[in-house]
């Protein structure tokens, strides 16, 4: 193991943090808040910190994937700690399991608040909260890899360990530049959110908080209701950017070099798409009573299927009150998830096209022993090894997942609030059912709950392998 | 396809069906139950539409993986339609899917009932739905192998369609006469049940439809509140017995030969009995409040931990009311299964050792990318093929339960019933939580539902495969 560079890559992941951490420093400045001097200590300290660790250069650079996935796991660690400092030193969130709680589910986009009462904190927690979700959301060390000229050819090691989705591959052969370009789309879509919604009368600042969150499919709220009060205008934005960020960036990549076909015939959005007009489609024919229209129902539907499947969020409604066949689907689309390479959490609905087409294959077996049947996706034929992954990060996540709500329910609430509290972090998506729903919060959860939602919100964001690994002796090993 | 066969065998089945139901007609008769006449009824109708379909010999006998599965899913469908007619005739159950219910939650050794109240049946009824357990348990086409001479080494792929776990060997190289010997193990167990059970004072009648259930690892009771009323001898010879019948046979079979050892070192009843035991332990460290004693906790999490592992379905007490830890404990458990080999349900212990062993392995490949290891199961290595089958197994587990779920919340229950509901009857256990809770029944449901549940318990007896056939088109294909 080459610990040099993994501590080398968590010194600039210091360094990172405090240049990030500017951005609630000048908004505290712009609304004269004094907590913001919180954020300017931990600058500093951070900056300190990260400072010392860099000037020691790595004799090694080699990186492999064991290296890459342990640093990937230990940046993120070490960002959502320092990311909560802030939130213990200016009082907002006293409590430093609640702190770090609210930080990783910031980073990791998932949006699960332990807060009553947004609406009494200062703005620069308030942003701070929502530009944790757009850095998560493509990634610190995509992020980093923009910056720093890593030379080598190991950083792919990185990019693949926090990428989401069942292989990763380079837009262009140079690592450094499809981190780039995925930055830059990232950014693109990010302004054009921003101009929509401020064309539709939103504050600045509101815009802000609700662009980040949406583009890093995060889902902190700035209001307590989240997003029942805003006008339907702004609601449709958000809906259609929910999905938007919910592709694979790779689509976007193919229109910018007006590959438009291609772009349009991706495997991956089509069933995307399909998912997500089956899923509105039911619920607004179930829910239609309870609004005065079926425009409203839409409305309400295509929103809540929006926030769910990309794992954003947001709300508009109590779903919580839905019935048993819309809160079903909700439930199901919680673990579908969005696109893989998308800024969205969930098991991806490539891997789930995957396992379907293997078990499709399979019953073909079954019926013609002698048929020669390859998976395929966009015309490719699938690697044996992306399929063997697929089923080993099911199998996983079951087990995780199983873990996890055992753990959990030691707090003894219902069994509804129990696995939908699990599903809602361990996808990254925010609000649950039941007393973790829409219109609760995860504050009531014990420290011990917290401490392993914390862990499930950085798994499912990592796709598991990276915090994994943390805990197998033999990765810390020398060989 | 050859249809021939199948019709020949589906004729054995009406039979075998109308010979099965002495059982209750010789009930009617020594209680002189006027209810017995729909059995007699029934077993004229069966003999003599069977006698019709088997005098036509096939004349191919061949007979592939295609025909044994089709074989086995339809042999199961009549047997519980013809199983049910008896219901509807003597009134007990006058809903024809109600009765289909009864009747297929009976032979697949679910024991969810519909009926509120089953103090009121009479006797024959009882030990007809008692017996359908005994005969689930082990197989009816199990039983038809004893006695049917097919020739042409065909009939293994009617054994393995039937046979739960993720491989089925022969114990002795003919498939008949791997039948007889486990069908006299079985036989063997039952009796020394009942043996027990006399000894501890419980009357003749009782005794049978308590060994048949247990046997089976059913769950139908004959009282209202299931086992909560017998001493604690009963209590605890049905608990032993429940768990006995949960081994894999291949564990008797080895005894039988005096391998005594090898017996024991069987590595799937190794975990079975450690999962059984941290399971009781934790559920005693979680419930011990609730009752007078340790030594009444120990007992009753005993009974319970075996009755959902060995997906029985008996219960001595309302888990439904113990703390969130311990229910979850137990709906994990509803999932887990008894071993494979067994008459036991759920996915199986040996498959999630597999499955466990999978993910162990691809960890150290991870790490050790040159590494090569193999899996192991009894010092045997796992052929390529099981553990490809048993991650087939697992996706269409889930994607099956899943959609389950689905269809069920349509009838607005709430999401622990909906989900217990679908979890009960997958793993052919019997009793969820909440609204089918041990306390409760399936009547309340929706006809719809019980008919989504219907292919559930068909599906989980039958370990999905054959009954997921009948819906693929090709299946019905000449070729």
């Amino acid at each position: 193991m080459n610990y040099q560079i993994i501590v080398y890559i968590v010194g600039w992941i210091l360094e990172i943090c405090s240049v990030l951490m500017l951005v609630p420093a000048v908004t505290a400045l712009v609304y004269h808040e004094t907590a913001g001097f919180s954020f300017l200590i931990t600058i500093i300290v951070c900056s300190i910190a990260g400072f010392v660790i860099i000037r020691r250069k790595p004799s090694k650079r080699a990186f492999y994937a064991r290296e890459g996935l342990v640093t990937v796991a230990l940046s993120w660690i070490v960002l959502s700690i320092t990311g909560a400092i802030p939130f213990v030193l200016n009082g907002s969130i006293p409590n430093p399991v609640d702190a770090v709680f609210e930080t990783v589910s910031g980073f990791t986009t998932t949006g699960a608040s332990i807060l009553a009462d947004v609406e009494s904190l200062p703005r620069c927690v308030l942003i701070w909260r929502s530009f944790s979700h757009w850095i998560g959301g493509m990634g610190v060390l995509v992020f980093i890899l923009c910056l720093l000229p890593l030379t080598g050819g190991y950083q792919m090691n990185l990019m693949k360990a926090e990428s989401p989705g069942p292989s990763v591959s380079r837009l262009v052969p140079k690592v450094r530049s499809t981190a780039i370009i995925l930055y830059k789309i990232y950014m693109i879509l990010t302004l054009l959110e921003i101009g929509f919604l401020l064309a539709g009368g939103m504050p600045m600042f509101e815009t802000l908080c609700t662009a980040f969150g949406t583009a890093g499919t995060g889902g902190f709220g700035f209001l307590n209701d989240s997003f029942a009060s805003f006008s339907s205008y702004i609601q449709i934005v958000v809906t259609v950017f929910m999905l938007l960020f919910g592709v694979n960036f790779n689509v976007y990549f193919l229109i910018t070099i007006r590959k438009f076909r291609p772009a349009l015939l991706v495997e991956e959005l089509r069933y995307y798409a399909l998912i997500i007009l089956v899923a509105t489609g039911l619920i607004t024919w179930n829910v239609h009573h309870l609004f005065s229209g079926i425009g409203t129902a839409l409305k309400h539907s295509a929103f809540q299927v929006a926030t769910i499947i990309t794992t954003t969020g947001f709300s508009t409604t109590d779903f919580d009150l839905w019935p048993g066949f819309s809160k079903t689907i909700l439930v199901l689309l919680m673990f579908c998830g969005a696109c893989a390479g998308s800024t969205g959490g969930g098991i991806k609905v490539s891997r789930l096209a995957i396992l379907f087409k293997t078990v499709r294959k399979e019953i073909q077996i079954y019926l013609h022993p002698n048929a020669v049947k390859k998976i395929k996706m966009d015309d490719k034929m699938i690697p044996h090894e992306v399929i063997r992954a697929t089923n080993i990060f099911m199998v996983v996540y079951i087990f995780i997942f199983c873990g996890s709500v055992l753990l959990v329910s030691l707090d003894n609430l219902d069994m509804t609030t129990n696995f939908t509290a699990v599903a809602a972090t361990f996808n990254n998506i925010g609000p649950g059912l039941s007393q973790v729903g829409p219109s609760c919060n995860f504050g009531l959860l014990s420290p011990f709950a917290k401490i392993v939602l914390i862990f499930d919100m950085l798994a499912g964001r990592l796709e598991i392998f990276p915090i994994l690994m943390l805990f197998v002796p033999s990765t810390w090993r020398k060989f």
